[in-house]
């Protein structure tokens, strides 16, 4: 299992990921203001292995799932416990993060008593990326992300277009394209995982078709709602060719 | 239809409703960062009114999207055409928005060249809400919810959950809940259409069974994955009940 510590929340006032804007706009001659941010469309891929009748799906430590299930699990803010505020840590400001903050001095692993174990950020997801390459088509993305993700080399013609839909319609208002791939061993030419040298740390495991219902309602799993879509999605899809339990 | 104008793109420093955050932690003893955002959990509702057999959806123009399309439709950032930059105009970042700034003097409607009709914006969704009331359950917020955004008056018995996951793992990873409420004609208390006062321009819309999945699967229709989601959920688990159409 992971092994998750030297937690510290800091305020981020220029990230090279999370862009926020606001546009002003009139609606039907009404004023109006919405604060957005700019992100990249995305795809998702829910692979089927023929050979062992397993979806295949990646998991990885999602530290924006971390921290939100750190603050539910205490919905009153901590005391700062007399810490002073160190380098990077928040003005008392009303939303500061509730999560504690911790000292990362040392190589000694520290935990806070009231840290989440990591697997409460560990999730379930289809292989999925983001549309960043603007010289390639949206299958081309997702072949590329199965290769890199899940070790499975699939020519791009195999790749079934299952629907697309829009993602943060609050906040990004992404269009997210979602997939269908079917895979054998035969075309498991690597290990998959990601590319560890840009801090990818995934996981690829294999949920068998008679357990995937089960799986995709079992709430003490978290996992992305993509998932529980794509395997549903499967079920009303596929099932005359694949047996699946709807031992729901 | 919505008219939209008047739209100008400036860079967002200090959002009430946009807080990004760093978190510094160890993963099996590699030191990481991840930028994130603050967020609430959610509840989102599927209706379906047993009187006139249709899914009751809400309907609303979502500047986040808009945005999102304008710039998918504009792949090359829009040259400055010799405009100097005004007040709030961004500065020449090689991440500034690529939808063109408009200035915002005057009460005449002014729309760019390049805008995409204002329903590239508009997105069908669930009844949903935020969870921001500690003292609340979800079902009494879903409760709210139902009858402010859609009028009907829905005892919280009568809510049932379907399931909860992960929404937008990387950046906020909240928790969403969904429910299913069925509904009669008698249950209707109101005209629903959220909260004027607070800016919300809510239309409610209702989708005959018969026509549902041909209206999920229909990439023309701009919606979220949870009405896809929910609708297929219904015809696999309501499908003893009702009739559903699955001509796709």
């Amino acid at each position: 299992m992971e092994q998750i510590n030297n937690i510290q929340v800091v305020p981020c006032t220029n990230s090279n990921y999370l862009k926020p804007f606001t546009v002003h706009y009139s609606q039907n001659g009404t004023k109006k203001s919405w604060d957005f941010m700019r992100t990249h469309d995305s795809v998702s891929v829910l692979i089927f292995n023929t050979t062992s009748h397993c979806f295949v799906l990646v998991k990885q430590f999602r530290p924006a799932v971390y921290m939100c299930e750190w603050e539910r699990s205490k919905p009153a803010p901590p005391q700062p416990e007399g810490e002073e505020g160190g380098e990077g840590s928040n003005p008392a400001a009303p939303e500061e993060p509730k999560a504690p903050q911790e000292g990362q001095e040392g190589e000694e692993a520290a935990s806070h008593p009231d840290q989440p174990p990591a697997s409460a950020g560990v999730t379930y997801e289809l292989c999925a990326g983001l549309v960043d390459k603007p010289n390639l088509s949206l299958e081309e993305i997702a072949r590329q992300e199965v290769l890199e993700e899940c070790g499975y080399d699939v020519p791009v013609t195999k790749l079934r277009r299952i629907t697309s839909y829009r993602s943060g319609v609050g906040v990004t208002g992404a269009k997210q394209t979602m997939f269908y791939a079917e895979v054998s061993d035969e075309n498991r030419v690597g290990e998959g995982g990601g590319k560890p040298q840009e801090g990818e740390l995934i996981e690829v495991v294999k949920v068998p078709l008679h357990e995937a219902m089960t799986f995709a309602y079992d709430e003490s799993v978290p996992k992305t709602m993509g998932v529980i879509f794509s395997f549903i999605w499967f079920h009303s899809n596929m099932s005359p060719k694949y047996k699946i339990s709807t031992n729901v």
